[in-house]
């Protein structure tokens, strides 16, 4: 018998392939942020499940059950936001513990609720259950995507330039004031703790990427499991190297600031803190620039951190090395 | 603060709707056994999604990881059935205990792939996650559904005949012998071993009853949570009383003989056992002869089990007595 630990999450996807053929009616399948169907003439769906477990992606006692309701669901609005995609509707399942009340459930639809007001999104079906080990939660969304705004993580290409859409390691900030009671709260933390409770789904940023960068715009991913992992994954579904410039990744002074007292890597926290949802992906060079700058009129900027080239892998610059970097954003098992 | 048990699984769901709205979009929206959206203009889009966690929904000690990959997406086909349509494709999302080993887990998605590949449904996508808590499986099925096939749980009319598409408490009893290791294996212990751990959805079923009974087919379920639960959801969502005769609930050979050695009722069994994926449902009572006929020459046997009358409840009608049955099919807390 084979420990899931030797082969991993991303083995162990890569293996379905091998159990399951690959569906001839399918655009794109297993392994990217969403499974992408047939549709319409213009258009095709959208969807994603993702399955959260108490202990593991979440704490109990550290996330309230509005929270949890809110974030489940932003996470996987984001993987829509990461096709190009625009959210339609999700289905909630939610495994309930002896220890649950009423009232913590009812909480916990109220923050399904918000999102879904919030993002015009909406709750078409679910499940409700009982669990014999702690909260469960599984969020499914569909989603759908004009066939020219599609955009999967394979099609990054050599001579792209790399952006995200905002500060990244806010969430990971977030979380270590939640580990550790014994930091006194101070009104800076708070868009620090907002960032791990309640994340922002990048559904209007892919909107205005599509509008504003058209054909120009290429591979698109969330960042789910940190900037590193996702870049990874960009990296090797489209055949190329990837090339971070660590100056150029934002971070907000927040963060900055309680990595410093923590007498951590704030940089570290940005390239494998994960849970951030802003959108990575890749854009053609040549009118970069033009339409990075129609991109900041709307009020949103679009941060450039680096290059795509010939080769493999993820490797970031720090101006005096350039350095191969591995996958360490957070991995099951 | 309340506890989940003073107000069940279907309490919960009723006050869903207190909280998030019903999108008008929606066709039919929590309650039934899919959500219905709108697809193309002769056809709607079933979605569904069923949460299954270890000790509650079934013992990994008992299921096989093969049978439990299986059984768990049999069941969200059986519910893509219940609304008369056809399935096109799963998400599965699995969350892996420390004990789960890679071999486990290949046979848990081959035992997805057979499902899969007997009903040419898609496996498009999914998730695995660790889990500290035990095997936890979510199946999010989507499917089609001609407009003028899709059947609601709301739809029966006074008058109608209730059928049921196969014998019943065959699952139940499969349990019974699953739970009790001391019984000694024998031969004809398999089909109700093989009903309860690899069950059947009623695909086929479903297709045949919407091109045979037409418009004559009214409200159709498929039987999860025990023949009398069902029953009382048609009752309850359509307004109607339904009277079931006891004596024409189809019920094995084997399953008579097991509750015979076992002491226990297989009536008791067919009605408030669960899991036997059969379709119940309603039809007009005018062309019901013929159209049954029609049925059974397919090789398939429609067994009319009882009616619908004017009133409220499931009332069972054993010839000396014609009294009303509580829901006493499996219900979460």
């Amino acid at each position: 018998m084979t420990e899931i630990k030797t082969v991993g999450e991303f083995g162990l996807i890569e293996m379905i392939g091998e159990i399951v053929p690959r569906p001839s009616a399918l655009i794109c399948g297993i392994g990217d942020d969403c499974a992408v169907l047939p549709f319409s003439q213009t258009h095709n769906q959208l969807v994603t499940c993702d399955l959260l477990n108490e202990g593991v992606h979440f704490l109990k006692d550290k996330i309230s059950p509005y929270q949890l309701g809110y974030k489940a669901v932003a996470a996987s609005l984001s993987d829509i936001a990461a096709m190009g995609g625009e959210a339609i509707s999700v289905l909630v399942a939610v495994g309930l513990p002896d220890t649950a009340t009423v009232e913590m459930w009812q909480l916990f639809y109220q923050g399904v609720a918000a999102i879904c007001h919030e993002y015009n999104v909406n709750l078409i079906g679910g499940d409700t259950t009982k669990s014999q080990s702690g909260w469960v939660v599984n969020i499914t969304a569909l989603g759908l995507v004009a066939k020219e705004d599609l955009h999967l993580r394979s099609q990054a290409k050599s001579g792209d330039l790399l952006f995200v859409t905002g500060p990244l390691g806010g969430s990971r900030a977030g979380l270590e004031l939640i580990l550790h009671a014994d930091i006194a709260r101070e009104e800076w933390h708070q868009p620090l703790l907002n960032c791990h409770l309640q994340p922002t789904p990048c559904l209007a940023e892919a909107k205005r990427l599509n509008d504003i960068f058209g054909q120009s715009l290429h591979s698109l991913n969330d960042i789910s499991d940190g900037l590193a992992s996702e870049c990874a994954e960009i990296a090797a579904a489209s055949g190329v190297k990837i090339i971070i410039k660590s100056a150029k990744i934002p971070i907000s002074q927040e963060t900055h600031k309680l990595a410093s007292l923590r007498q951590a890597s704030s940089l570290e926290w940005a390239l494998f803190g994960g849970e951030d949802y802003q959108l990575v992906g890749t854009i053609a060079a040549e009118k970069a620039d033009e339409l990075t700058e129609i991109y900041a009129q709307t009020g949103k900027k679009l941060w450039i951190i680096g290059h795509v080239t010939e080769g493999s892998g993820v490797w970031l610059d720090d101006e005096k090395n350039c350095r191969m970097i591995t996958q360490k954003g957070y991995a099951h098992f």
